[in-house]
């Protein structure tokens, strides 16, 4: 099933790496039999540390790499002197296809930079995007672009959507999602003229998609799309207003429930429920932002999660590596790309238009 | 304390009006003794609805209007047709002096664009915003612009940022908000021109604010700020999708406390403590956005809300109406004024810049 399937890990990536990094590869190596783990990091250490973690062991190579890219470091210097880091070989583990995907904890401006760098834009995409999973009353949603660009025009707004719903199908296994613009009303003439465009682009180029049209914010968390769709400036900022929400609401329960003697009495007998709720509203299980739209796949894991989230971040890699995902979204783009080439030629041609 | 105050109140405002609008006002009038109600709307039908309501019927004058602005009307078509209309002469109470306050759970488009045409904008106010109260871990910030205008440059953004301060001090009586720009990071070099623009503006416009800076999505519910400042596409947006992720928590709470015996038995005993949550998660007693920057005070309640949803938004106006809101505003704004001014005399002989 996962034959020659190897994933390639910066070790040293993390607010606790190596440690949190080995016990997810623990974990996924146990889920996935048959991947196999290519580790960037100090080999004696990480080799080691592996002798407590048997899975991971087995499934497992170390490759040596002591230099590493520190949490704080800005994108151009991590470029400058990344070079032989382990975040750095975990890329170039893709680029020579030594490995199907990457995963790193690590440092996200450094990763992207570094990404970009060694991996390179897909043909037909302008504007690499990254992808979060966002869980809702109908299941998980793709939300794209959380923050690799502050603005995004039409067209860029439609790769995000083709990249976004191979995503779904690839990680999500869904066979038809929905894709929606995010936008402040549902109505044709609302919001900036870029998601208009998208839309008309969307409806016009022949890309082949289930298109729903506009969505607003709430309907994020309804579920009423499978994939969100909007530039890295609002996706970050709606994606973290949502997660300091879901926080402010568990805040007020606890206080709640901690409240009074009843109150905590109810709260005990309720708690294997109470702890249903909390694993379904926790952040690990959907952690792995995915950084679509180059040649390899690059996933990144929330700098400061555990193995359990860790582990989820892998899984994503393990996922995308297995489908189809690129001939999918290479397939679409080339469909987006011979509708945008007439449009321009349309443009140009005024007599024409 | 409440000497001569008016308030004028579009009765055929909203899903439920006017039922909903005159429980509103009872309730509004038992709490604030001395504030007086102009009520617009057909005048046999509202007088003979106010007998069931001792209180609102004792501070109630009605104001016949035959006509109202129907809730899916376009604002065009509004502004063309809407003289005579419940709002619209509740807007031109305010515009006369009669009232220091109009409040209207009536079609929003309409109203702003009514509002717009009656009341003018304020000198120095380049675009209105629509400003919203947040509950926090703090307790309640006002978030603007949250749709008012799509897109806002520097000095829009500092003119909301004013607007929204005076806002929090007159409607939450604090004396001196925090006020922090939305942005996808906390480092001046992050996000948009606009808002980097809008950062340096405030701080070199000697605009009398305590600015704390960029913050993010998470720092809204955090309470970080009081004041959070943004355009209203990233506004509106970011409160829905908050709004949206409220309402998932909670419907997974209640699925978690009635999935069996002993959760329905905790949920039981915890019952008062819930219910307090459940209070304080109230959308009703945040109801009032308020349309800010214009020649008088318009208070916008959520359309489908009942009574006491109704009855906050009524005490919002009568907040603004007994604060110093408006000369504190246009005293900030002047200072803005003069330094955009400065600004753009420099740029515009290049041998001073």
């Amino acid at each position: 099933m996962a034959d020659g399937l190897v994933i390639s890990v910066d070790g040293m990536g993390g607010d606790h790496a190596p440690e949190s990094v080995l016990d997810g590869i623990e974990i996924a190596a146990r889920k996935a039999p048959g991947a196999r783990f290519l580790i960037h990091g100090p080999a004696a250490r990480l080799t080691q540390m592996l002798e407590q973690r048997p899975a991971a062991k087995a499934a497992s190579t170390v490759r040596d790499a002591e230099k590493f890219v520190a949490m704080d470091v800005k994108p151009s210097q991590a470029l400058r002197q990344g070079k032989g880091t382990s975040m750095w070989n975990a890329l170039v583990s893709v680029e020579t296809g030594e490995a199907q995907a990457c995963v790193s904890a690590g440092n996200t401006g450094a990763l992207m930079a570094m990404a970009m760098m060694r991996l390179r834009k897909m043909e037909g995409v302008h504007r690499p995007a990254l992808v979060a999973t966002w869980p809702t009353a109908q299941g998980f949603a793709a939300v794209l672009d959380v923050g690799a660009n502050v603005e995004a025009d039409g067209s860029q707004l439609v790769e995000f959507a083709i990249m976004g719903e191979a995503f779904h199908r690839a990680v999500r296994g869904s066979s038809r999602p929905k894709v929606g613009l995010l936008n402040v009303g549902s109505e044709d003439q609302k919001g900036h003229e870029e998601i208009r465009s998208a839309a008309r682009l969307i409806r016009e180029a022949g890309v082949d998609l289930d298109f729903y049209g506009f969505v607003e914010g709430d309907d994020i968390s309804k579920g009423t799309v499978d994939v969100v769709v909007t530039d890295g400036f609002t996706g970050n900022i709606a994606m973290k207003t949502a997660e300091g929400t879901a926080r402010l609401v568990a805040g007020f329960l606890r206080e709640a429930l901690t409240a009074g003697p009843l109150a905590r009495i109810g709260a005990l007998l309720a708690l294997p429920a109470l702890k249903k709720l909390k694993d379904r509203m926790d952040p690990r299980t959907v952690n792995g932002a995915v950084f679509l739209g180059l040649n390899g796949i690059v996933v990144k894991s929330h700098g400061g999660t555990d193995g359990l989230g860790y582990a989820a971040a892998a899984d994503v890699a393990i996922r995308m590596a297995k489908s189809h995902y690129r001939d999918e979204v290479a397939a679409n783009l080339a469909r987006l790309s011979a509708a945008t080439a007439v449009t321009a030629a349309t443009a140009a041609m005024p007599g024409l238009s």
